[in-house]
């Protein structure tokens, strides 16, 4: 069985996220969001609140399990049996950390093989971190975030 | 009448900052440097000393005003009835994050047009970061900010 | 009066420039739309065709006139008393291009301003050579350029 | 059955190529090696040999093979039934390009996804103009490419 | 005599600051390897402990010398009467900052020249930040870091 | 003796080239200038008016010699004992191909260390290629590079 991980913080889970994740479902048999605890990015969602607004995000998705961890990627991988790792590669900056981070990865473990997917246009300059500023801005983020994440995001910036 | 924004967080202006707005102000009616609160960026000076900085660096353009807002830039755009922001490109860094929020301000409203001014090559390289830590350090910043700028500076860091 | 030329080899005009054309005519008086004989290039279309083709595209907008050139840009703005140009730009490749020709300009000539309009998404990757590929491998371009541009390239390749 | 495409012009084929089609065969159950014709490049090998090189170059690999194509890349993947298309990535102007090319194949078609895999550090900076360039000035390049390509190469350059 | 600084932070050296210091103390007669108080970004290791960790590393090099410093690079090169500045490059993002600060360089002091030594593949991805980061989630440091620097990473993130 | 090549095709020599042998000339105890012959990018000069050009722009300086080659660049260092390669980089293009041809030499040679040298921001923007272009279309070029290249451009482009 072809099992991929599509790891993040998920600050929140964005719709950006959620094309990376669909699409990489219809090419592995089984995929599992790894949402990284971060403490030291200081996220503005909790490690179990972006665990849970992924859940609700991917319900629909079968082949598609949500689970948080706190390790190194590559060890995370060797413990839940995941040989590929799927990341979505939007822009410049993206694409030199991703390549900071797979060079190491390559480095730590041999058995990993990390996989991109570029985002289509539509998705190419939505962040979690976007998301974030224009919802403390009040701006409308409907468009950009499933509704779950649209409804958490309003009570956090409602003062 | 053609109206333009110069958005930022001017903190503080530079000179690279003044030759932007003074080529806009040459091409549009009227320019309103609009001073962003930016309050999660910790600035190093009050909204309303970069306010009051930009006033007197750009008190000699007679069809340029100096703002401050905390909003959303479209929505700042809308209230004062302008069309038009004009920013300043130096290097692929600023590139990447205008063309995201470029993007992004063309989901949020279609009513406003972004021209971006490339930064003649002596002023490519001028930040405000950088003149922060130059006279942090107690370098000579005086051809990098207008000299009641320089002034604020040196108060700043004279212990 | 505010008078912009929109320069290029234009061969041949796609929507991508259109959309350039179009948001530049929105801001500015009267728009050029100046199209480089561009020898060296070697074009797959005639400089003539290339003029023509621009025109019937541009038919719909009426501040907006096509006029071809064979000089450096900097003394064609001033023949036809322009002292704008406005460029589309999309990646950084463009970008670097574009930095390089527009410090050149500031040195050539300061009475002329370039100013840049970053491309929506759908049209960000979108250039006459990917157009010229994909119609001589037999694609559909026909939501990629103007209708009369995407005969003529049928006629091209029809062999 | 998952199969995937490995496109390129392969002029010639290089162990930093070899390296991407090994890992994607690891990955998929089939991997086409899809040899464009790209007459308009002016390969130094013809077709022919550009095939023939390539299918020595991947005999030691059982779920591989090599084909021919002189169509668009989402014409030849929907005639072989392949939904995913796999490329390496080596450097940011790679980069550029692949998101040009991968934008505007998803606007042709939805059936394809393209995926990309990081080359390794010491394949980062191979390319098969670079490869070419030093065996055309006598320079060893028994560790860039296969032992067959080395032989051919060596032929074209005797004089 | 040729002296030359190689400055930084060195929160903590790595096995790729020690290649860029290695191959300058091959050209120039002596190398200053100068590490910045750099307090504002809160380095995990105090300054005597960085300076510590890099006399270490370097004590096999006889013409390698480690100093601290708190001032501008190019007040500090006048003081210790160095006239060159050499430094790594790894990557894009590497690049853009280096040249912000050598044309500020170049503004501020004449008598200064940075040479830039560019990282061999398998140190292009190496940072302080990355060790750190790989320490902090208990990965294996041992082949990115000189054995006093592991051992002092260990001890930090023991706990 | 510090012995360092500076190479290029110089299809004339700049500004900004001469600029780097300068520089170069300041920090190394002798500078050779490598005029490649380069046939396959059919420059607009001979390889003997190349060479012609670069000895009369560089013979005021005294530590300075002009040598023609037709080879790799790592076999002609070791026929003139050079260990140091010197050159110049102006934007990211130049980086990524410099970075390519900077990690096969260190795999064709290990005695052969790369070093480049920034731009000032006057001379980022130049290159021959750019120069060619302005004086093709009869622009002034006097300040972009040495006077002999001046007149050699304007006999060039005459007609």
């Amino acid at each position: 069985m072809k099992r991929a991980l599509t790891p993040g913080t998920f600050d929140p889970i964005t719709n950006g996220h959620l094309d990376v994740i669909t699409r990489a479902a219809q090419i592995m048999d089984e995929v599992i969001v790894a949402v990284a605890r971060s403490a030291k990015k200081k996220p503005l969602f909790t490690h179990e609140q972006r665990i849970e607004l992924a859940k609700q995000a991917t319900s629909h998705l079968s082949n598609v399990r949500v689970v948080g961890f706190d390790k190194l990627l590559v060890d995370f991988a060797r413990d839940v049996d995941a040989h590929v790792v799927i990341k979505g590669l939007r822009a410049i900056t993206d694409f030199e950390y991703e390549f900071q981070m797979t060079a190491l990865n390559y480095q730590l473990s041999h058995a990993i093989e990390t996989l991109f997917i570029m985002s289509p246009p539509q998705f190419m300059y939505l962040s979690s971190s976007i998301v974030r500023e224009i919802a403390s801005l009040h701006g409308d983020i409907s468009t950009l975030v499933p509704p779950a994440v649209a409804k958490a995001l309003l009570e956090k910036y409602r003062s």
